[in-house]
């Protein structure tokens, strides 16, 4: 057995997840440990806190990360929420709905799924059929749906929810950090978040927040919850002042995340959701001109910006493009799930990853890519299209991205 | 709303962990992002698969991390495992053996406590008489307490588990790295480990072996985990050629557990275990020597050799003391659980704090503090018993550490 150093090569990561790390991000989470009481890593916990409200627009006083990916924020909530036999309506539309139906039906709820087509809304008419059939605990929904780039509305669903006394538990995974997230605004009873995606923190964390309305179910319950790790009342607790113990902080993780959120703070909300506008709507103009087709049928206010389905085309071998692109240019894009695996690509430009270089590099390198599997379109039509669009819209990205791309050049390899 | 820089004051870790992260680990940890199912990554996936084989010395086909930290590892085998209405034998002789049986109860388990006094071992003919009292579908015990300091042999419960056809799932948490865990060799089904113990990596991830027979009670299962997220079976399939999808990998703590994980390997298991022997034991020397006294009646084959309680001396504030230490000396020690708050202290000396300098240091600050406590001992009393056990045993430390103290001279400091 022989182990070498950890040498990997580049890449540009431009599928659903993990976005690009923030170099910023990794540079904090190499830091350094402190101990997880030291009044020191308090104070960083309380501007994680912090910071988390900002991040989802909240003055809840319940906004920490759940230790363990998005997927564990989510079970946290639906664990933490649901008692046996509780009525649970999922709305499911999409890979990451099934999910929530797993999640729930574990957690011994009674689930009812109001089904949608993948790549359309849900019909808040739908559910609020469902929550007329009988008396619910909570309405569990993906505002975006990274398996298929769909980008709920929510306010709707929340005052459904509520006007029939059911709590309103958002997948805000995808979100957090590329687009408008109002928790307060829309009366989301409680939110989900990942790290590896628009807040380009590499995964292991999920940014929780939660009002009094839930805080109050969770600690009303007549049964514990089934879990001990992923007990919010617990993880709380240890994150307020009474610092009851819990899990060891994951410190490096907490590091990451914090200067995360910072960027975040840095670059301002409004900011950060133009530039994911901006780069996301750049790479469709370029997609578009290759003569691509987008997946979905919804109208752009109600597809994720920051991540784009696009249609596996006629007589293209769609794992040989992506291993090429792997290959070839160092370039991840997306493949997808259950119904839609080998039909459609998925393009993250989320967070780090929402940079017109790495825009202009994925459609010149998916120009060879296809133009080798046979696809035909004119040379360069998706570089200008893009160009042209970054020229429109009068915004060629970030100042450092226009200086990096003055110095370096590297925007028509 | 102001968050500056990250820039937290140094620390010397001597506490129950976190212990200091080995900067090798935390460099690695600022490498760039792969893709989860790039083939570099995967191929990564691999190496900590066989390096947490070494660790564990097994060759289990099942050894991977848990993406939480080690509380999550231990949920993981114990929902994993048991199904509602199952008699679970939990030895309990410390905080953590607490913990075991809260989460075993939590499972739905009909949990069977065997109480031990903390500070002593369990007793054998306890568990066998409870293994006799029922069917029993897994006996649960902690290896090394945390809390007490205790070392648990487990090779005789893990016959008595299996005469009654019962697992045996060991928490390993602070001992994998540290001390001999021979789980093929003891017949472990199920250890769990921490990363941020003797392996000297941030918390967030919890190795994990389990060998076929746990296995076979895992597949065999007539009713699903009750957890999404911790379900064995699920994680299993995804670090595993199927590479079947379930979370988003932690990408930088996965390559912080491989670089800590090669850390072992490259010192080798006997190496390292001589290593903290080495310098526990010079801690204790010093302690000794200082008027201070160990807690717990086990002799010393049966006590952690890196995790050291020693009583707080009559009339010394205890917290005062650990104030002083870290706000004029940087060095954390740990405090005390339940019964035993406010009455011992607990000095980690583990992996990458498990060095001569440190324990120099430590013996010095506490002597300076305690002093202004009013705690009478001979000036420097502490400082020449421990120099005194390294000249003793003719091991100063690994190479680096004598090179480095040659260099910076602060080991007399």
């Amino acid at each position: 057995m022989s182990f070498g150093d950890l040498l990997p090569s580049p890449r540009v990561l431009l599928g659903p997840g993990p976005a690009m790390a923030d170099p910023r991000v990794l540079r904090a989470m190499s830091t350094p440990l402190l101990g997880q009481f030291d009044p020191e890593f308090t104070q960083i916990m309380n501007e994680v806190m912090e910071l988390t409200r900002f991040a989802f627009q909240t003055t809840n006083a319940r906004a920490f990360p759940v230790p363990g990916t998005g997927r564990a924020g989510l079970e946290a909530a639906l664990a933490s929420l649901i008692e046996p036999g509780d009525r649970v309506v999922v709305a499911e539309f999409g890979r990451f709905g099934l999910l929530l139906i797993e999640i729930a039906e574990r957690c011994g709820a009674e689930v009812v799924a109001v089904r949608g087509e993948w790549g359309r809304l849900i019909d808040p008419a739908a559910v609020e059929g469902a929550l007329r059939a009988g008396r619910t605990k909570l309405v569990a929904i993906v505002h975006g749906e990274t398996s298929t780039g769909t980008l709920q509305p929510l306010a709707e669903i929340a005052r459904l929810a509520h006007d029939h006394g059911a709590l309103l538990v958002a997948d805000c995974v995808v979100t957090l950090g590329g687009c408008e997230v109002a928790v307060d605004r829309w009366d989301i009873d409680v939110a989900i978040a990942g790290a590896q995606k628009c807040l380009s923190c590499p995964s292991g964390l999920a940014p929780i927040t939660y009002n009094a309305r839930a805080e109050a179910v969770i600690r009303g319950r007549r049964t514990r919850v089934q879990s001990n790790y992923l007990d919010l009342g617990q993880l709380a607790d240890y994150w307020s002042p009474a610092r009851f113990n819990h899990h060891t902080a994951p410190t490096a993780m907490v590091y990451g995340l914090r200067e995360a959120l910072r960027a975040v703070h840095d670059e301002g909300l409004e900011a950060r959701f133009a530039r994911h506008r901006l780069h996301g709507d750049a790479l469709r103009a370029g997609l578009d001109a290759s003569g691509l087709s987008l997946f979905g049928k919804e109208p752009r206010e109600h597809r994720l910006p920051f991540l784009t389905p696009v249609v596996v085309p006629e007589g293209v071998d769609e794992l040989r493009v992506r291993r090429r692109l792997v290959e070839d240019f160092g370039v991840e894009i997306g493949a997808a799930f259950g119904q839609l695996q080998g039909k459609i690509w998925r393009i993250g430009t989320m967070g780090y990853s929402a940079q017109r270089q790495l825009v202009l590099l994925c459609l010149a390198a998916l120009e060879d890519v296809l133009r080798r599997e046979g696809h035909r379109a004119a040379a360069g039509a998706g570089l200008d299209a893009a160009l042209a669009h970054y020229t429109a819209a009068g915004a060629p990205g970030s100042p450092d991205t226009t200086d990096n791309l003055g110095a370096t050049g590297i925007g028509r390899v």
